[in-house]
């Protein structure tokens, strides 16, 4: 892995642009990757803490480039770092509802909410929050992750965007999709027949020095097996470049029709498939997932800590 | 699911034989499926807290079933309830050294520390106490989980026993099991060379009123797959026949040469596949995985908690 302290010092160039809520198209599809590290400067350490140096990149669905994709996401350095991303659902489009205006306002809702007392640093009580102040219509997946200073990362997950954490080269935890049936994920949504903080899966984990997360919508878990994310990721030690090859691995997979996809083979475990007649010639259903990508890739570095007054 | 009350209702009969520790093989090879429930009777219930309904069931190895197998576990009702299997190491047979001592002994440890003061519900800290106060030769995978009273289940896990958590019909938290190289998992042992609770994964997550766990050696996932855990549960909502139909699964699935496993998908995934030749003619690796099995669910109870003094 790449010197902390050499990512800590590229810091505020790009702190600004990611601590803007992903209200417009221009802060949710960055124009370059983005690198955001967390590394604190006390002079008198008195014990080691973590936080998260966090990479990001987005590629929107191939037909949406114009309005951005429906995928929103926010890095905040509160603590030892917030990461989150939502996911617009596309039926919306069918009802002429722009899929992004909830994602893109839940996620903004969520980043200014991230310090509020209620919250208390609990990201199942930041979804109820941010949700509770989104006024859009639409509806989205949303998983968000809190990392403490004593290495608890906390997680809140409604739907099917994703957490792995890799350590030594091994993926030691995964949040598992919820979903009503095949491509219905569960979601937080403006109607009543939608899912609340309630639904979501609740859990945590206790990370170390070196472990790298990666977050994503599920643009990219539908398009990149888990072996494909460990071995990315050994290739780049930068988080910024994983995330960059992340989604574009997720991207090219994602236009290839013939690649058999977790998507596809999802699909084919629950009954879809190519006609009978094509599977009588040996045909199967295969392609990546057109999606938007959403990817967030975060490495955990030690900082030295403030004392502490208790 | 069945009704909670009748189930604790029947913990009297089985309690005692859970609670011994694991170190013959006649507690630990159940001629019957155990079932335990948690629930407290309070008179006067200030508000609802949750504990487990556990039902086990243990298969040996076909040619270790004079012996035990070398699989472990214990169920304790300490706080909201607590589990734990261990899976010991085949490969010390080699050395002329019963690879059961390791595995029975530490979760016999275990299980008399759970309410140690120093272990303080954290079940880390519980592994590294059993295994520091375990003298056999030999080494073992291990997961521990322990419930707590409002809900948040900790679990620590050093190799590739598993654990799953079901929530209405899907699976929505799984542990992932951690190994050197193909079927050489992280293990605690008697030599230094073997991992510590330093080597744990440690991660936990909040359940509610109905949530049903599985945890089990990997003669349980190898064999089975989670769609066939979810199916399972589904078809016994009686936790004791729960846990005996999983295990007959995996034993079942264990036994039969041309079923493409877990453990076959994931050996061939490793690279691992039959001679070119054979490959040539369409044939492939299949089959389950002899090995021991031993599964434990639990469901997720409320009982009416007694006041808080505080």
């Amino acid at each position: 892995m790449a010197n902390s302290i050499y990512r800590a010092s590229m810091l505020q160039s790009y702190s600004q642009l990611l601590f803007q809520p992903c209200l417009s198209n221009k802060h949710c599809v960055p124009k370059k990757t983005n690198l955001l590290c967390f590394a604190s400067s006390q002079l008198n350490p008195a014990r080691s803490e973590v936080s998260f140096c966090t990479g990001t990149h987005l590629i929107p669905h191939p037909n949406k480039v114009e309005r951005g994709g429906e995928d929103a996401f926010f890095v905040s350095n509160f603590k030892g770092g917030v990461i989150a991303v939502a996911d617009g659902v596309s039926g919306w489009a069918e009802q002429n509802v722009d899929p992004s205006l909830f994602s893109k306002e839940l996620m903004a809702n969520a980043s200014s909410l991230v310090g509020d007392l209620e919250v208390n640093y609990d990201p199942q009580i930041l979804i109820r929050k941010a949700h509770a102040a989104t006024g859009s219509k639409g509806s989205a997946t949303a998983i968000v992750a809190m990392l403490e200073r004593n290495g608890t990362m906390k997680v809140a997950s409604v739907g099917d965007c994703g957490l792995r954490v890799i350590r030594k080269g091994q993926i030691i935890f995964s949040t598992t999709p919820q979903e009503h049936y095949f491509d219905c994920p569960y979601q937080l949504s403006s109607e009543l027949v939608g899912q609340t903080y309630l639904d979501a899966v609740v859990s945590s984990v206790e990370l170390v020095e070196g472990d790298t997360i990666v977050m994503g919508s599920d643009g990219l878990f539908d398009n990149v097996f888990d072996g494909e994310i460990v071995s990315t990721l050994a290739a780049h030690s930068d988080v910024v470049e994983a995330a960059k090859a992340l989604a574009n691995l997720a991207s090219n997979h994602s236009l290839d029709s013939r690649f058999d996809s977790p998507y596809t083979i999802e699909a084919r475990s629950k009954g879809l498939d190519v006609p009978f007649w094509k599977k009588f010639l040996g045909m199967k259903l295969t392609g990546g997932k057109l999606d938007d990508i959403t990817v967030i890739v975060g490495q955990v570095i030690t900082s030295a800590a403030s004392p502490q007054l208790t």
